[in-house]
Parts: C-alpha cells; sequence; structure tokens
C-alpha cells in the first residue's frame, strides 16, 4: 500500500459516561497496567507519523483529568476539546476546531482527512489506519467492519420476535473510520438536532447528506470497544500478553554467571524472544542502551554476589533515563546466582527486608522487581534448577503483580 | 417468579470447530482454571435442579474427549450425542434422542420445554433460564437478547455502505433460548437442507415453519458467547473473581495465633467475605466440614510452628475428600507466625525445599499451596506486617498463579 499523501488529523471522542461497567469510573479513564485506557488510544495514534494533530474530546468535568494525563504520559500533537452530550455533538466540536479559529491560542491546520477513531478502543494499528484514510480519499469516507457475532433480531410492540436477519448479510460497524474533512464537517453542519442527539453512526451521516457511500473495509478482532467490564480483563490480559513477548537477560563477565545466562537462555527462547548481553554493568555499555531503546519490557540480571547493589542501581537509573517505564510496568528480575556444597544455605531476613525496601522504591518509577533465587550444590543439578528459574521468569513477566515485588523466590 | 412445573432438558450444541480462536483445539475444550470450557456451561445446567437431562452434541472425532470430561467433574444427568457438519444439524441429533428411540441404551423421556444453550457460554444463571423456561411454557419460544454494542449496516455489492440499522431497533440474539419441545422439534422436521446448512438461528426457525413469534427476555452481559481470544482471557478473570470472593482463616487456640488470625480478618474483610474458625485441626470439626461444604475456595492456615506438617496434611485431606477441589483450585496459604526480637532470624534452604516438594504433590489435587511469613520483632510493628500479608494474601487468591506454589513469600 502506498504511503499516505494527504494531510490526516485524528477526532478521539472520549466523552462517554461509561454507564455500562457498572463502575463510578467512565470507561475511557480506567486504568491498564495502572494507565488510563484513553491514553493508549491516543498511543495508538501519536505513534503513526503521518497523523498530524489528534483531538481528544471530552466532557467538560474530565478535561483537566485529560490534560493530567497528557502531561503524565508526555503525549504530543494532542489538543482537548470541551464535548456536548452526545457522541455526534462531541465528535462535532472536534471537528470546529479544525475549521473555526477557535479561542485557543494554536491554530490547527484543516486535514484533508480526518480519522476518528473511540478513546475505548485501545490495539489500533497503523495497518488498518492507513486502509481506512486510503478508502476516504478514493470514496470520501470508510469505515472498519467486522461480522455479526450474534444474529441481530427485530422485536414488535409486545416484545416478541418480529423477524431475524440474515446474518450473512450485515456487519458490525466498528472503529476507526475516516473521511474527507471537508464531506464529514458539511455532514454535520447540515444534520439535524434529531440526527445530533439520538444517532450513533457517522457513515450513516456522510450518506444521508452528502450522499457519500462509505468504503467498508475489514478489520481485526482486536478493534472491537472496550464496553463491559469483562472487555477490560480481555484488554488488561491482551496488554499483558504484550508486554511477556521479549526479555533482556543481562549478566557480568564471570564464567559461571554466564553459564547460568546460557543455560537460561536455551529454557526461555521457546516461550519468548531473549537477547543476551554479556556486560560490565559499570561501563556505560551501548548495545544495552539499543535495548533500552526498543521495545523490551522484561530484565533478568544475573548476579553471584548477595545484592550487587550498585550495578543494580546503575541499572535501575538507566531504565529511568531510557523512558521505557513511562508507559508500561518494566519488570526487573534479580537472580543471584548460589552454587555451593553447602546445602545448609540460609536467607536472613534483614536482606530480604532490604530488597522489598529497594523494590518499593523503585516501583515509584514503574519498575517491578523481584528476586530469584538459583541455588545448587553441584552443576549436575543445575539444570533442572535453570528450569524452574525460567518457569518463574514467565509467571513473573506474564504477571507483572505489582503485591509481589521485592518477594525472593526460590527456583 | 413460579417455580418450574413442566419436564424440562437442555441441549447444549458443541460442535463448533472454534476458527476465530486462530488456535488448534476448539474453544469449547480450551481450559480455564484448567477446566475446559464446556465443563462450566454443563456444570451451569447440572446445579439446576429442575433440568432433567443435559444433552451435548459434539463432533464424532470429540466424543471420547467428551465423555472423559464428563467421567472427570463428574458429571450428572448428561448424554453424549454425535453433532452434524452445522449447527443447526447438530441441535436436530439433540432434540432427537428425545423423540426417537435411538440406539442408546437408556431411554431419556420427552421434555416439555427444551432449553437449547451454547457450550461456549460459561456463565448461565439459573434466573435467566427461568425466564426462558416459564415465557416458552407461555408463548412456545423465547430468547435471551441483548442491547446490540455495534451499530449493523448492510453492505451492497461494491463493499460500499448501503444502510445502517437504526441501533435501537434492533437486539442481539443471544442463549439461552428454550421451545415447547413439539414446536421446535416440528420446525426441525420441517425446514430445507438450506435452513440446516446454512441457517443458524432456533428462533427463526420456530417462526417461520410454526408461526411462533418468541418471546424476547433481556439478559445479562455475562451471557456473551466466548468467540475470539480476548473472551477467553474475560472469561478466566471472571472466573477468578469469583473464585476469590471469600476465605477462611484457620487459627489453633494460642493466644498469639488467634491474636494474628484477627487481625488478619480485620485487614481483609473490607475486600472479601472472611470466615474464621478457631480449631485443633487433629479434632473433625463440624464447623469446618461446614466451610468445606460451601463455596470457599481459599484457606489461610496460620501456625506458629515450623511447617506444621501433620496438621496440614490433614486439612488437605480434608479438604480432598470434600470435592471443593474438583472444580476449580483450592488457594491454601500457610502461614507461619514468627515473633522473635532476633532480626537475623533466617530460612533454611531446606525447608523451603520441603515446601516446595510438599505443594508439587498437593496441586495434583488440584491445591494450590503457598507459603506465608509473618515475622516482626514485636506487637507494635505486628499490625503493618499483617497489612501487608493481607496484600500478599489478596494476591495470590486472585492470580491462582500455579507456576508460585511452594514459593515463602515474606510480609
Ligand atoms: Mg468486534
Ligand atoms: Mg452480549
Amino acid at each position: 500500500m502506498e504511503p499516505v499523501s494527504a494531510a490526516v488529523s485524528a477526532v478521539l471522542p472520549a466523552g462517554g459516561s461509561g454507564e455500562r461497567l457498572g463502575g463510578a469510573t467512565p470507561k475511557q479513564f480506567c486504568g491498564l497496567q495502572g494507565r488510563p485506557l484513553v491514553s493508549y488510544a491516543v498511543r495508538a495514534m501519536e505513534r503513526v507519523s503521518w497523523i498530524s494533530d489528534i483531538i481528544v474530546v471530552v466532557s467538560p468535568e474530565n478535561i483537566e483529568t485529560m490534560k493530567s494525563i497528557i502531561e503524565k504520559y508526555g503525549h504530543k500533537r494532542v489538543t482537548v476539546v470541551k464535548g456536548g452530550i452526545t457522541r455526534h455533538r462531541s465528535i462535532f466540536n472536534g471537528l470546529k476546531v479544525f475549521a473555526e479559529n477557535q479561542s485557543s491560542n494554536r491554530l490547527l491546520q484543516k486535514p484533508e482527512v480526518v480519522i476518528i477513531h473511540d478513546a475505548v478502543r485501545p490495539f489500533v494499528e497503523e495497518d488498518i489506519l492507513l486502509k481506512v484514510v486510503t478508502a476516504a480519499k478514493d470514496h470520501g469516507a470508510a469505515g472498519a467492519i467486522r461480522p455479526l457475532v450474534s444474529t441481530v433480531i427485530a422485536s414488535g410492540e409486545d416484545g416478541c420476535l418480529d423477524h431475524s436477519l440474515e446474518r450473512a448479510r450485515y456487519r458490525a460497524s466498528e472503529m476507526p473510520q475516516a473521511f474527507l474533512f471537508d464531506i464529514i464537517y458539511q455532514a454535520y453542519q447540515q444534520c439535524t438536532d434529531h440526527d445530533l442527539d439520538y444517532g450513533t453512526e457517522c457513515l450513516h451521516l456522510a450518506l444521508k447528506y452528502c450522499k457519500t457511500n462509505a468504503k467498508l473495509v475489514e478489520g481485526t478482532a482486536d478493534l472491537w470497544k472496550v464496553t463491559y467490564k469483562r472487555d477490560l480483563y480481555a484488554a488488561e490480559s491482551i496488554i499483558k500478553d504484550n508486554l511477556s513477548q521479549q526479555i533482556c537477560i543481562i549478566t557480568d563477565l564471570k564464567e559461571a554467571v554466564a553459564q547460568v545466562g546460557f543455560l537460561l537462555h536455551e529454557s526461555l527462547k521457546s516461550q519468548v524472544k531473549v537477547e543476551a548481553i554479556s556486560i560490565s554493568l559499570s561501563k556505560n555499555d551501548s548495545h544495552l542502551q539499543n535495548i533500552f531503546s526498543g521495545e523490551c519490557y522484561n530484565f533478568l540480571c544475573i548476579n553471584d554476589k548477595e545484592y550487587a547493589t550498585e550495578e543494580i542501581q546503575q541499572l535501575v537509573d538507566m531504565l529511568e533515563k531510557s523512558n521505557i517505564p513511562l508507559l508500561y510496568p518494566v519488570v526487573l528480575i534479580l537472580v543471584h546466582l548460589s552454587i555451593s556444597e553447602n546445602i545448609s544455605f540460609s536467607i536472613g531476613l534483614e536482606e530480604l527486608t532490604k530488597i522489598k525496601k529497594f523494590a518499593r522504591e523503585v516501583k515509584k518509577k514503574n519498575i517491578l522487581v523481584y528476586g530469584l533465587l538459583i541455588q545448587c550444590k553441584d552443576h549436575f543439578s543445575l539444570q533442572e534448577t535453570v528450569n524452574s528459574a525460567a518457569a518463574l521468569t514467565m509467571a513473573l513477566i506474564k504477571d507483572r503483580n505489582p503485591e509481589l515485588i521485592g518477594q525472593l523466590l526460590v527456583a
């Protein structure tokens, strides 16, 4: 597919009250891995380089909340706009920012194509955005669709079945949608109060007022709208899944440590992408810097010293500077290696208290620290212990449980 | 609502191939907390006393799998029937069992009302079953409906929008549905091969062939159909949520232990329903037996002895006998209390290895054992440590992570 040649901006209605969730917090502000859902949708737009401006439309009482979210997570190219009392009125308000020179100091350029996307659909990919924008340039309007999951039926006055629709002939209209700006803006200017108050479908307005039959683009299942509490659960699990795809194993240059690093790598690589680095942490290693500028959210640092405080503090500082923990919690597993004939090895509570305190401090930087002890009598029993360590590592990075930070697990 | 006065049985089509999940395992056989989804739907029917027979219809290659599931989880009143190549053909096969004296040795009584429910909708409650059955007795047919989440649209030949449906006028047709047996059976007998091969909606057949306009009953959000991978994630989270609503704290009669039990109770009770029992475990306590016959899946056992092996083994035996772990994993947290001035208290690895080995054994009985150490210098710092223990307890029972069994967490 050709790169985008039009000026493109996006409007994200985020004004819903989230009644269906049954909770007090509107769903777009519910936290997933500690960060509000709306921030995920904003991020999904922001990382697409050819989207110029992102207008987030929120209800008046949430404007300050939204601004503080943008500040906290460092979102760029975002303008917060006051919403109306319905979805259509909110989208219209969002579009007006481009058409009118409003009170805002900054004048936003009117785009050729405008994307409309929901704040509660966090997983939209560049690919589908490109598809709807390209189709909108050609057809004036375009929207993502999905097959219907349930049969749709019409009920009569008496609450009984009137007729059922043939499922194959219909589709669910999802988001994102895209429009030539002039078409959708004209449609909103011409539509009635009844449309603005009771309508829900932008494609319908483009058809009704501009005779534009939107191109329908098959979307992926992950475009679904977070509506119920179960959808928040699902979104949280998907995010955790995405975050646990890659792990970086850091060892120093000592032979025993490097060997355990190698065995762990072998044991983990069938389940997760593994990067392994052997370095002296005290040097500012460029390979490590590369990892930190990538998409890795899990680090396993192997040591044979008892809690190598200085090196670990350095790693934490580098992670913090990298901005990786800004959007997602980072898991840092401190592996303590102890190969000794002395089976009566024991762990002092003072030591444990120290790790817990350290973990609590570091959690403020959105880094989750766990301890993992690999202890065995000899090199013969090492493989089994390493396999157990790999299983515990996967459990920790998949769960990302903030309550378990600072605990020392034993492989 | 009146109790059910009709003879009622149920048919569960479970023949789907689960293509939409993108996995090899059909979704009805995917494990949730270790147990296949279909077993949850069967259990939901089985626990309703007024449902006589439960027919599960599976594709020929899964008949043995289904029979072993029924055996393993001790399901009663279930008959496994071979499905057809489509949903309608499978349901028809299920209905035939009541109408024809088939090869099966056992002759099932023809019910007045038959419930049809999907194997992939695990959370159906007695209340909605009662509503559709009652409505079916009055109207001949009835089905659960839900509001539409997305606008439904019709696409033209060119892949462009033809028209969109006014969302408020339509509903999603969900399950359960119920029918007077003679009506739905007659509909299936009369319908065409095209209906059997391409149709999906039972309510439609009742309308088309028996002129029966089904009564539509508003269902709850949890009736949704597990369709995509995200739905499995959601279902798993809902089950974990349901399992972590109640905890039983077991202490012996010693003062220090009972005091910590009391403090933990106080700290937990705002988050979870707590039952507290002070007993001598060696006696076969009837109160404990009562708990075991209830719906509690989490136990916290406080001791001041180092791993009171005998008492714990006794508790495990009682749990096993109670059948509680048959359907859901049970969490058993062994709290070791140590109040001592000696801050250099330490944990021996030999001891840790012992708990891990024990936990691995007990996991085979579907009991997840975790260790939790409450250690503090004096009674002044006890409250803070207890709060930390409560937070860890909640994390353990909410997560039910089988990889972390046998670990000793420190409060
Ligand atoms: Mg969808
Ligand atoms: Mg639904």
